[in-house]
């Protein structure tokens, strides 16, 4: 069965604790947005979907249990409660988007006729529940698209993929954007193998696509980050399908490091790039790749592997944490929740479809 | 001052225990061919070159406190001490063709008519010697061929240079063949900055390059081996040098796995890409890349560093030790100590100058 990081029914909620993979598998409680904050903090749920995505069902949890006098107060409890959740990661951009829209939600539900303090309860409780499911239904459609194009270059042959870092249900909801169709792919008995790559210097692709594709008994293989072109070239790669951090006006994407290498080596063994995203990615504010800032993470994390010293001591650092793709170099195109569109029309095919505003 | 590996002078020999390093730079004595013998078993120095010289040279200390009755005595024992060195690693070919060369020479030498005990002992000594000499004079002859043509294409301004693995002092007798390329140009004042990658995953660039540049106080900066494209398009990376494990006929060349996609990536980007190594590294045997067989080495290295797992448990590898890099991405072109040529030239200029048989 499918690696669930979150597992939920009404009134009960589980999280993969990602602290200890892919060492041990543990199930944590989360009762209540007490235990989501401290889960968020501890980085035992990662990933900026996933963290929203548990936030919000802890509150979900929590409120089912509360008692309220008035829907006023269920309205101040469930903003004062999202409030709190957005300040264990403020970085975390779904969170806090997430406590905006719920926020003016639940204020505007309580201002309906038919309101009680059951009512609002139940609602909000159900509107959390959704936003899981669709996480999870947007990745479902992406995985359906990108196998379907991918098949339609191989005559609907098996094809072997290769990825890079994670995407998949660590990083999201469940069933992943990248890994999702992956998933898709080994479902419909149409993989014949997955390449990850370990993805330096955090090395997610080693702890954690690793981890997912071994749960998942996925035909699979890891590779270093250097050894992706000679696999290209020895090992018979369909396609290589990746993730985005954030797609811009012009099909240019930014993604974890390494990602722009991968797709020069793929354009010179003429193996078709895809790249897997929700349209909640697109950032239609900025032009081109050139405007994306690039953080850069901490020197400890190439020096360093947990706690132990693997580089020469004084050595100077170069360590950005993402690295922009051109669109023209996105040969194989964007796969989304509304389907696969070629890189240099994503920003055109979303406009006229009224998927950007 | 240039970082000494190996310390050798008449009757006395230190060689730097790459065992610690990086933690430590600590020089142990090595006054027999059984202390060669040990830390040649034990790793404590590596690198196919430098264990041959260290095998030689031990050689040479000893004799020197060696009693013999007569000239055939010191054949026998500089036959069979020599066939000893070479049971401490069997595969390190140069430690081989070292050991068959000096046992035909001491033969040969002891049927001189003016040989004496003591005129074999400090001539085998002297030999010894000059092989430590000659090779490093090789390494200094390619450092300069090397450096001279890339200044000529950037006219004769400071450069930056992009390595992979380690090259250097701490894989030869001293200043390396890539990294030695590198050094000159420091030395010349002409180095604007040197980039090493991590080389995984037996994180040689990371451990012994970063090491040695830190060492010489080279302006330089380490990165991950996924960064590699990255750094080309914001760094201003003149050219990339690198060293080889093999060239065969058509100037396809072996090298630690990664170089290849190096060297796609430097095509990419219009960046000139050198591989620097002695003319002893030619197989005239070969034909083609194709021909070369790659060693697969243990997956236990790209799981675990320094005995701590990095990746999920049961997860399938590929480890290639080595990869082919075509000769047409040679952009550059071949570095020797007899002068720097294309790539797909390097055989027929070599035979032309009687250097290959």
């Amino acid at each position: 069965m499918t690696l669930e990081a979150i597992r939920y029914r009404r009134g009960q909620l589980d999280i993969l604790d990602q602290l200890l993979l892919p060492s041990q598998s543990v199930y944590i409680s989360v009762s209540d947005t007490k235990d989501a904050w401290d889960a968020i903090k501890k980085m035992q749920v990662r990933g900026a979907p996933a963290i929203a995505i548990v936030g919000c069902l802890s509150l979900a949890v929590e409120l089912i249990d509360t008692d309220f006098t008035n829907t006023d107060d269920v309205a101040s409890y469930v903003a004062s409660k999202l409030q709190y959740l957005v300040s264990a990661r403020p970085t975390a951009v779904n969170m806090k988007e997430a406590a905006d829209r719920y926020t003016s939600l639940v204020k505007k539900i309580t201002l309906e006729n038919s309101a009680s303090v059951e009512s609002v309860k139940k609602r909000m409780v159900e509107e959390f529940e959704q936003m899981f499911k669709d996480d999870v239904a947007t990745n479902k459609a992406m995985g359906s698209y990108g196998a379907d194009h991918i098949l339609s270059k191989y005559k609907n042959k098996p094809v072997s993929i290769l990825t890079h870092c994670n995407t998949g249900s660590l990083a999201t909801a469940g069933y992943g954007t990248a890994l999702g169709v992956i998933r898709k792919l080994h479902e419909m008995e149409k993989l014949s193998h997955a390449f990850c790559t370990e993805t330096r210097p955090y090395n997610q692709g080693a702890r954690l696509t690793a981890y997912e594709l071994v749960y998942e008994k996925i035909p699979s293989t890891l590779v270093c980050d250097s050894m992706v072109s000679m696999v290209m070239k020895e090992k018979n790669v369909s396609a290589v399908v990746v993730g985005a951090d954030r797609v811009v006006r012009n099909g240019d994407t930014a993604n974890k490091i390494g990602t722009y290498q991968i797709a020069i080596c793929a354009q010179y063994h003429n193996i078709p790039f895809y790249v897997a995203c929700p349209t909640t990615t697109f950032d239609s504010n900025l032009a081109t790749g050139k405007d994306i800032v690039i953080e850069e993470r901490p020197h400890s994390e190439m020096t360093h592997v947990k706690g132990v010293q693997i580089a020469a001591e004084g050595i100077n650092c170069f360590n950005p944490a993402f690295d922009v793709t051109p669109a023209d170099l996105i040969t194989g195109g964007i796969i989304t929740e509304h389907g696969v569109f070629p890189a240099d029309k994503i920003y055109v095919e979303l406009k006229s479809r009224s998927i950007l505003g």
